[in-house]
């Protein structure tokens, strides 16, 4: 999860469609129930924090008195689904035209390539709060216009998504399935 | 980590062997080492916290004020490794004599069983400080003890490490090879 959209968490407009919760929470949630039914062990790794000032009030629990948010390595999700390692990252987007690509840490661009070239499952969920609607971007997509953002547009268009990307459907339980999605994009065959 | 183990370190006894590295930063360094070079990825999952309390002195940099350790629901490395998922949880035993299993928190095992379960590759490195040896425990020998220890002894000796584990040779560039010994272990064939 970026920091920025965490930060202005306080004056984000809750889509009634997404039932007050955040990107992050729907995913812990699809992932929990994975888990609990024994399809896949996917789960969020702790945010990265430098730790600089612990007191121990009481010899049984310490208080981090002084903290700061780290810039991550790597990407939020990872696990292991039908044996195959599975990478990702999840994004939203606030436009109804484009997902900018600085909402990317280089690093996170980095990591998936290498996962990818090491045999690993990596993509990207976004989420388009306007039109909530949640896509896998598959890695190759997002890095066709990341390696030309210098040059060329500094996003993806909407269209991208469309045509090139994946629409997970919505449901219950678990509001987001998208291994139904990795299945028909990584295990076809 | 173990929290325990942390929270001692200003009182730990530096092993001159060790070069006053702590077995994190042993382990770090080779998974630097393996991702520079192309070998694996496998990075260490953050510590998880639990914050409550942040501050905005600035707008560019939050400060997070109070904040508590948590429990960990899953082992501290993953990642993947000729393009398998490869997960592992690292502790130390001051003893030499045992390894206490108490120094496991049960969440680790169960996410260890699930990761085998699921086709992926678990262990434990053990770090005899004592002996400043090293060895792969496979998640089976682990569990073998786990599963006993209400009724049985409530620790690993000493002699199943040498008789059951894998020593991993320190070596230079990296300190620890250890995917040398999952080489051995889990790519046999």
């Amino acid at each position: 999860m970026n920091f920025a959209i965490k930060r202005s968490k306080p004056n984000k407009v809750i889509n009634k469609a997404n039932l007050g919760m955040d990107l992050e929470e729907v995913i812990n949630q699809s992932n929990e129930y994975y888990l609990n039914n024994d399809i896949a062990v996917i789960h969020k790794k702790p945010t990265p924090i430098q730790i600089v000032k612990v007191d121990y009030p009481m010899r049984s629990k310490a208080v981090i008195t002084e903290a700061y948010y780290k810039v991550p390595s790597t990407t939020d999700y990872n696990g292991i689904y039908k044996g195959k390692y599975i990478d990702f990252e999840a994004k939203e987007s606030h436009s109804t035209t484009s997902f900018p690509l600085a909402n990317i840490h280089p690093h996170q661009i980095e990591h998936l390539k290498k996962i990818i070239a090491h045999g690993g499952i990596g993509f990207l969920i976004v989420y388009w709060s306007k039109f909530n609607e949640y896509y896998l971007a598959p890695f190759d997509v997002v890095y066709e216009f990341w390696k030309n953002k210098e040059t060329d547009r500094k996003s993806i268009p909407y269209s991208t998504f469309k045509d090139k990307c994946y629409l997970i459907k919505e449901g219950y339980i678990p509001r987001l399935s998208y291994l139904k999605v990795v299945d028909e994009v990584y295990f076809k065959d």
